[in-house]
Formats: C-alpha cells, sequence, structure tokens
C-alpha cells in the first residue's frame, strides 16, 4: 500500500441520523469520490448536533488526518450549531463574511434576508468560502477542515468546488472476484495468497444472494501488475472449487 | 430529555465500507432498534479492519457508554481480526468456546469444521455468546461489548438474540410537521417555541422534493402531553406560511 497517500476522516454531523430518522448518505458517496482520489479514508464518526460533541471530535481527528470534511448543522435554525463549534474548536471568533452575505443578498433579495438567513454568512474568522450553488449559503475550510452540507445535493456541489484544493495520491486500484464459494473453503489459501503478495491488499467480503452464500474477494493496491498477479491467484483458487466466477 | 436513558456507540469494522466499496446499512438499522428501547444512540465510528484502531476506538468508547455494538470483523479469513483485537482491547486471551465449537460442528459437520472455521470458535476469554441461527459462528459480548458480525441479515438476527439483555429507557416520542417552507422563514418563531418548551429536542431538517425546498420539524421528547403542546405550536407557524402541513 502507499504511505504517502494523504489521508482522511469523515465526521457527520446530527441528531437525525443517530436517532434512525434519516439514513446518511453521504459517507458512501464522500468514500467513492475520495477514493478516486486516491484519497486514503481511514475513520468516520457521527456526532450529535452538541457544541462539546464536535469541538472535542474535530480537534481529536484534524490532528490525525490530512483531510477532515464535515457534513451538516450549518443551516439557519437554533439547532444548526457546527459554525460555533468550529469555531470554538480553532479558538476563533464567528465573524459576518461578506462575500457569504453579498452571495445570500443575490439569492434572497434584502428585504427576505432575515436575521436566521445572515446567521449563515457568520464563518469562523480565518476560513475560505465553499460555493453553494443551490441555496447559496456557503461551507467553508479553516486549515485542513471542510464544512458541509448535510443536504446531500447541495454536499456533492459543495465537495465538487473544492476537488482542485485537494491533493490526490496514487489511485487505489481494484479488482474484485465473486463466486458461490464460503469463506471457510477457501480461507486458508487466501491467507496464503495475502503472505505471498504484499503489495496488495485482499478482502474477503460474505454475502447471501438468492439464499445462497457467497463471498467477494477484493484485491487492492497502487501496483497494477501486482495486482494482476494476485488476482489470478485467487481466480485459480475458485475456480478449483466453481466454475462460475465473476470479475470486475 | 431523559438524562437515565442508557447510551449506546455503534462501531462499524470494515475496509470496505470506508473504500466505497460496500454502503453501510446496520447503522441506519441499528439506530431505529435502539431508539424503539428507549437507548440513546450517541455516536458511531466507521474504522479500518486495523488492530491499533479496534483497539483504541473499543477502549476509548466502552467506557464513555452504557452499550458499544461492533459490527464486521468476525469470519474465517486472515482479514478477520475483531476478535483478536477485541481481546487484546480486553488484556484477555483468545480461547476456543466449546459452545461455539459445538455450534460449528453441528452446521459443518466434523469433516467440513477446517481450521478457518474453527477460527470462529476463538472468543475472548470471559465472553458470552450471541446465537447465529443463520451462518452458526456466533457473536458474543463482554462486559458491555457487543460484537456482532457484518452481514446484515446475521447482524439483525445478532440483535435480536441479545434484545433481552439490554435495558431500554424512557420511550423516546416523536412527532414530525413537514412543510414546503423554507427554514430561514420560520427560525425565528421556531427557536422561541423550543425555548419555551425545554422539555422536548426540536430539529429542523430541510429537504428538496420535486426541486422545492422544504422542511421537516421534529419533536422529540419523553412527555407525550410537552410533546402534543410544542407540536400544535410548530403546526400554528407553519400554517402561517402554508396550507398544506403533513403530519406523522
Amino acid at each position: 500500500m502507499s504511505p504517502a497517500a494523504p489521508t482522511a476522516c469523515i465526521i457527520i454531523i446530527g441528531n437525525e441520523i443517530l436517532s434512525g430518522r434519516t439514513e446518511d448518505v453521504n459517507l458512501h458517496w464522500l468514500a467513492q469520490a475520495l477514493g478516486e482520489m486516491g484519497i486514503r479514508l481511514r475513520e468516520s464518526r457521527v456526532i450529535l448536533d452538541d457544541e462539546a460533541a464536535i469541538v472535542e471530535t474535530v480537534n481529536a481527528c484534524r490532528k490525525r488526518f490530512d483531510y477532515i470534511f464535515t457534513t451538516g448543522g450549518i443551516g439557519p435554525t437554533h439547532d444548526d450549531i457546527t459554525s460555533a463549534s468550529i469555531a470554538k474548536a480553532f479558538g476563533v471568533e464567528l465573524a459576518r463574511h461578506p462575500d457569504a452575505e453579498a452571495a445570500l443578498r443575490a439569492h434572497y433579495g434584502t428585504e427576505r434576508l432575515n436575521a436566521p438567513r445572515l446567521k449563515m454568512a457568520d464563518i469562523p474568522r480565518g476560513a475560505e468560502l465553499i460555493a453553494n450553488p443551490v441555496s447559496a449559503a456557503p461551507g467553508y475550510y479553516l486549515e485542513n477542515v471542510f464544512v458541509m452540507a448535510g443536504v446531500p445535493v447541495i454536499m456533492r456541489a459543495m465537495f465538487n468546488d473544492i476537488r482542485h484544493l485537494l491533493k490526490g495520491g496514487p489511485p487505489l486500484l481494484s479488482r474484485t472476484l465473486s463466486a458461490h464459494v464460503t469463506e471457510g473453503m477457501i480461507a486458508e489459501a487466501l491467507a496464503q495468497i495475502q503472505h505471498s503478495h504484499r503489495e496488495v491488499e485482499i478482502g474477503s467480503y460474505p454475502f447471501i444472494k438468492d439464499g445462497r452464500l457467497g463471498v467477494s474477494l477484493v484485491v487492492r493496491g497502487t501496483d497494477g501488475a501486482a495486482l494482476e498477479k494476485a488476482a489470478e491467484e485467487i481466480e485459480g483458487l475458485l475456480h478449483r472449487h466453481t466454475q462460475a466466477v465473476a470479475i470486475s
């Protein structure tokens, strides 16, 4: 694996995820987007809209990973406390950002730009804005912490706005081999293959499809030739047990 | 809110979630199941199949929450390192559990019970088993840490096996009021309602449906009468802006 690849952590801020009201879909989308850029997502946390939880989590994670992405809690209502909490985590003040105010004014018009909407222009001092082409209220980033909306369509637009700022790593290639073989049948031989191909990482993921157990074996690595060699050996292993091996 | 309600944390162990290969569905299901039992899910973490990450995360979380639930990494292959890591976190040895071995022998038969499958009977010393009616290999719990499979159908069966061991709290009631009103229009009045109804928690969750912005206002609490009063005020607030308010 590539030790030089940048690392990331995603912090999902939202009572509604933990209460079971809303199913988060941002983690999976961001995991795929980061993976394609060669950025290694190392951890994700889902936390409450709670100042102490946000401050503690952001400060613990921003020292350990190259990039932190947060989603949720930057709207106009009383339970949107992400910005105040991020400011506290960094020990800076919230300050009205003129470009954020201008974007909101252009979107709402002066008459409809009331106090709660203006609150969305209060950004931790020193942060740079992230554009929100959907509903104007911006995200922002401060050092390595990127603060984005929770609504998926807005979060995705914001991520697309910051892609060019992120330093990717060597792309992580992968090959998946799936068959209706159970893990226990191949575990010993598979461990041998992993042992003799240390430059790739082999994951084994069981599934149940049409009531039958199967397994997807995923080889990942940055060296295409090494990946091919390991994948060929895995294909041979699976073919010793079944004719039908799906490769993707 | 109820300070006496037990708290929980879910730890999802799996490279495949963080790589974007697999979309986790266990968090949402468990969040709903715990919510129905009156157990407050406070945090969730997704971590790698990495011994140091598992040991550190489990030890940090098990002191802070009443219940810890882990999913993933208890199968027979080389990348299934959850049990060894949990044993290390607790400072105990892995030991062959006779009941787990018996369950595996009954499921596979002596002939097919090879070394990797037997590995699934190696459980941290002192743990109690959790039944796996799908594929025999058990989960287990040690103090307040419940270790379950990652395959959703197995995880759900395991959780159902341990439900009776979990002490619930007062049920968290909720009322949701949704309308095509934007958050900024109602944020000030909503903050007032929250301010005068401190015994409930009011969350505001924007959505985009058919290209139109809307908001779901969710009132949560353990006191049904207080919940009704706050919900009525919110309904009145929304009706000042639109006829169509959906209540659930």
